[in-house]
């Protein structure tokens, strides 16, 4: 709806307004309509902020020692953003006030509109068409506000700020939901972690998650996002919104609830905004690179994590400890979570050992209690490690040590070594004093209490890292000509015109009766396998349309007559148009690959391997389309059961280049054919060098449902 | 090596000393022979605590105000417990003092045994010796000594014990690594989780991390213990400290590191103690319910929650929120977990919308932010949920409100619904204030900061509770006759020795010649497998020597005669029994049976589904050998493909309880057998009705290598 320039002005007025007005202004701090004006007052807004209220105006009382007005019209000066907490009926009249005066942006708390009935949705429906008509943009409404921490903008009635606020910081966070939103902010203040904004959506009816997202994409006060979504329905904005925050090279961790199908049924309780599979919305996080997290603490180390230590540039971790146990415990992380740990090189083991003899010096650096009885040995390892050039990154495990008189020596030894070499982040393992802490996160080095949860989110800044420096993952959707599919599209049909679009789509052969089938069999040479064709008939196996493996022109023609026979019995009101002879290909392994239309994303790629894995075990990667080869080449290396394709019994390896490009192609085809409902590609045959297609089942957008 | 009073008595002496000498005592209390002297004085411990150290007492000088002996055989009256704290050279004279001096139990720090060298690993062994045949046990060496926290015994020279000690409590934790238990103590005390015990075991020279546990198993102070261990030789000792814990209802969460190649090649380089399959080693763990840890952290949750909260009943969860969004993050996570979450009756969810109209009152109970409003509401729906008679335990996200002014109210209505529902536990989610904590804590409500940690100790604990449940496994091994294996068994013999010892073999037929064979298969009826016999062919297949689906005698002879020539031809030298005639079965799914020896726990039973699920996918689970149906039902459900037995394509459901029987009957057998060294069964047939070993290879022990 809205390009980046588009989107950013009319946002900045409302995230980052000059004047502030609250529309249902109270005296008291704790009612709804008296805490942001009491937040905005104490905490530093430096911009003007104004008292809306008719009855006080009418009295001609003041509010929390502001002048009130009757209407937000009254008040002097333009007035960038408004706050509305005045009850539902009378939001409408709000909004035309805010017109009038020409209002920026508002912010609406207000309840009762699409969260509760459909009245309340027109009602909600009503208000957007007013403020957009008016060049307003919305956030809310039912929403808890935002917070802009720099600029001191409380526009929220959350009463945790209360409690008090976290350090100013560099991590803006947007959370569709108040309540988790609040507890993602109390969490960061008790942990220390800054953030820049604070924003939660609420009913979403004019800006959502997505544009907020894009917003702090291009907000140069925020480096990290964490966000929290229940539902989706703009799929495209929340693409151009994950894009945006990759061109800008900010990585983002957030919770996307619904993920089983009793969270699913929750979600769907709680909001109506659910829509799409989880599979689908999983595998476009992934497309662009943004880590899915299971919780909200994991989020938040996240980006403490990134925030604080900044973007490893390699997966290669070394993983220092005084504890021989918690470096294998943190080998075991960091292998399940897809670091390496390579050794280091053989000079800086040798010299290791010179040090202490008994130390393990390979990888993990097991420096042993003795290292603080050496003087100098902490120093000395640490840059053995750093200075190796074997190792992206570091996670030391220090045990207790930075609550111990001496912490505060080991902490400059590890900042020293960290100045040294700044290309090499380190993630801390320790308890810590807060002078430690403030030592440590002042030289950029995060800590962590648990050795594991250090490597995990050491592991997961290195996928975002990964997700930040793919390139952009669409080639034009005009890459490709568009896939014209008829009604009741054959598979002879589907072949081909897959096979006209450049997919390597089987070789074959119709033939109108089984004598015809024969000589198609004969002109192929080799084994085949004959099928029947019909319009009607979607599972040609379960009634005995298909015979594999015929070989000789006799065997060919009696299998064709024995189709025919199960067919008109199993299947009598069938049309049939024939049968098809292709050769029968043997090859790595079968796979399938799927094109659906998903409610959210569109288009949708789905890949897997053939048989029970995609059925029964449901081990399948998808992708939003379109997209490039390498985005193919990660979803193939997404399968649990990769191995059937890497290291297949009895065979050289799957040819991955020329799947990944099947898969592109398919991408492109997918996202440039608007009739194309939905492709399934059953199986595709993977082979040594290649790919073949060799059955192809292809609905229209508008076919009637099966 | 001893049963349970033989091991109680001799430990109680060392871990509840009436009397303490610290052999190497020093005046520094920073030094290793000073530290425990120090906290033994300054602690509280009440009993005689005595200084040894010749050099002082030569030179009549005092020890931090102790009286100086030479050695431990002067110290007046009784010493249970001599902590050694001298190098490593002394070592032997010490053991040999205290053998004289009547010394139960030994605490040995001194380091440079087995760790270093051969010889070290020889004089480690004399200190063994020596101290067993006084009747004394030996902790350690090279280990951080124990901790008695009730009887104030600090036999540890751990320095994190001057940062304060944990609160007394109920947990136990054993730890081979010094630096884990110690960073477990300083994180256990960071978060109030109260100890009983705290027990490193170093070099495990004479007990171990097994003797420990059965120890804790026994002791009045512990309820729930926690573990760490790199690798164990002695399974027996640990399956017996496992049966003892369960037996007395003492759950146990433990971290195992070796968990991945890279954590097994980090834990091989640490310490040479590692032995055995990793994935053996996890079926252990399952098969006595001790829950495996990812991370310490892990370990610590699921201990503060058994020890503050008791057990949960069952499985059933009820989700009580003030925020639809973490209460749908919730409900994922317990899917995920496998907790149920089961709606509220319609009469409690009916009377929930009375209530607040617009409450989420299924479940997840989502009471909103309105409860707050609502006199009495917020007790109300607590007691819907708890007395619903729907739910065996409750996790109750409350957002920030640990930390408000109404929180304590809040605290005293989960406190009163706890009272009024003893048997329902409350896991809380909050942050929270240490006041708000101490009143949750006082009421059995342990409290989390993040909604999935509270989920994921509520579901170890509820599986933890299943696994005490279960009836003690072992059948004994005599219900099974030892399987007498020949060298160079064949595949008929295999099945027949299978057969004789009242396994589900397949019927076959032996023929000396492809005659025989076609007569054979007339005599069988129906299709049939026909294939070599031999001693020498392990991969019949792979030679031709296997041939499926024949029918009628002519085709059968005509194929016996090419199983002859292909293996002629393919393995000239090997010596031929002539061949096997068996029907073809068809059934629901191909399994894998197997027996392997582990060199940790001896026989052990794997199993899997057939093809590439057990080679490629490594999905199997493993038990140590023997165990009961339900153990093997539980071990079937480990699959990830459970799927293709309950839901195959095709055909009704695979006969678990066949399944099962036939898994257990092999475990009895292989634990009966020491003949036999491995036992591959594959495929094993499951059926509808019943289950059918197809194929049978079985290795004696004393077989000379392949």
């Amino acid at each position: 709806m809205h390009d980046g320039s588009a989107l950013r002005e009319p946002l900045d007025a409302l995230f980052r307004p000059r004047a502030v007005a609250v529309i249902g202004a109270s005296d008291t701090p704790t009612k709804i309509g008296g805490t942001p004006l009491h937040y905005l007052r104490t905490l530093g807004y430096a911009g003007r902020v104004h008292a809306i209220n008719p009855k006080a105006a009418a009295a001609g009382e003041t509010i929390q020692g502001l002048t009130a007005y009757a209407r937000v019209q009254d008040a002097p000066g333009p007035v960038d953003l408004a706050i509305v907490a005045v009850p539902a009926a009378l939001t409408l009249g709000a909004i035309e006030d805010c017109a009038e005066a020409g209002v920026r942006g508002v912010v609406m708390f207000s309840s009762g509109f699409a969260e509760i009935d459909a009245p309340g949705a027109a009602a909600q429906a009503k208000l957007v068409e007013t403020a957009r008509a008016a060049g307003i943009r919305l956030l809310g409404p039912n929403c808890l506000g935002f917070m802009n921490l720099a600029e001191h903008v409380y526009a929220t009635f959350a009463p945790v700020v209360n409690a008090g606020v976290p350090p100013l910081g560099r991590v803006g966070l947007v959370s569709q939901s108040g309540a988790f939103g609040g507890f993602a902010f109390s969490l960061a203040r008790e942990r220390g972690i800054g953030l820049s904004h604070w924003i939660t959506t609420g009913n979403q009816a004019d800006l959502g998650f997505a544009e907020c997202l894009e917003w702090l994409a291009a907000d140069p006060a925020t480096d990290v996002i964490v966000g929290y979504l229940e539902g989706c329905t703009d799929g495209d904005g929340l693409r151009r919104a994950f894009e945006a925050c990759r061109s800008a090279g900010k990585p983002i961790a957030m919770v996307k609830v619904g993920r089983t199908e009793e969270g699913a049924a929750a979600a769907a309780s709680h909001t109506a905004a659910l829509a799409g599979e989880d599979a689908v919305f999983d595998g476009v996080l992934r497309q662009y690179g943004v880590h899915r997290a299971d919780s909200i603490e994991e989020c938040l180390d996240i980006a403490y994590a990134a925030s604080v230590a900044g973007l490893p540039s390699g997966r290669r971790a070394g993983l220092f400890t005084v504890s021989g146990g918690a470096g294998v415990l943190m080998a075991d992380t960091a292998a399940a979570r897809g670091l390496e740990v390579p050794p280091l090189s053989e000079a800086a083991q040798a010299r290791v050992r010179e040090i202490i003899a008994f130390a393990g010096a390979r990888n993990p650096l097991d420096v042993t209690g003795q290292v603080s009885q050496t003087p100098g040995a902490f120093r000395e390892m640490l840059e053995l490690m750093a200075g190796d050039g074997s190792v992206d990154l570091m996670v030391d495990f220090i045990s207790a040590g930075g609550l111990s008189p001496a912490g505060l020596g080991f902490m400059a030894d590890i900042a020293a070594t960290r100045a040294a070499h700044p290309e090499i982040p380190h993630f801390l393992v320790t308890l810590a004093s807060p002078a430690f802490r403030a030592a440590a996160e002042a030289a950029g080095c995060p800590i962590f209490e648990d050795p594991n949860r250090a490597v995990q989110a050491a592991a997961a800044l290195v996928h975002l890292v990964e997700g930040l420096r793919r390139t952009a993952p669409a080639p034009a959707p005009e890459a490709a000509p568009p896939l014209r599919v008829p009604q009741g599209c054959t598979e002879p049909q589907g072949l081909a015109l897959l096979a006209e679009a450049g997919l390597p789509a089987v070789d074959f052969r119709l033939a109108a009766a089984p004598e015809a089938a024969g000589e198609a069999a004969e002109a192929l040479g080799g084994p085949v396998v004959v099928k029947i064709v019909s319009p009607d008939i979607g599972h040609k196996s379960d009634i005995g349309g298909v015979r594999l493996n015929l070989a000789g022109r006799a065997e060919v023609e009696a299998a064709a007559r024995g189709i025919l026979a199960a067919v008109s019995a199993k299947a009598p009101g069938a049309r049939l148009e024939g049968l098809m002879v292709a050769p029968m290909r043997r090859g790595v392994a079968e796979c399938v690959i799927g094109v659906q239309r998903d409610p959210t994303f569109g288009p949708v790629v789905m890949f897997g391997l053939g048989g029970v894995h995609v059925e029964a075990l449901r081990d399948v990667a998808f992708r939003a389309a379109p997209f490039d080869e390498a985005e193919a080449t990660a979803m193939i290396h997404e399968l649990r059961a990769l191995r059937l394709l890497t290291q297949p019994r009895g065979s050289a390896p799957a040819d991955l280049p020329a799947l990944a490009r099947l898969l592109a192609q398919v991408s492109r085809i997918a996202a440039a054919s608007p009739d194309l409902q939905s492709a399934d590609m059953n199986p595709v045959l993977a082979l040594e060098e290649g790919a073949v297609i060799l059955d192809a089942l292809l609905i229209p957008a508008s076919a009637p449902p099966a």
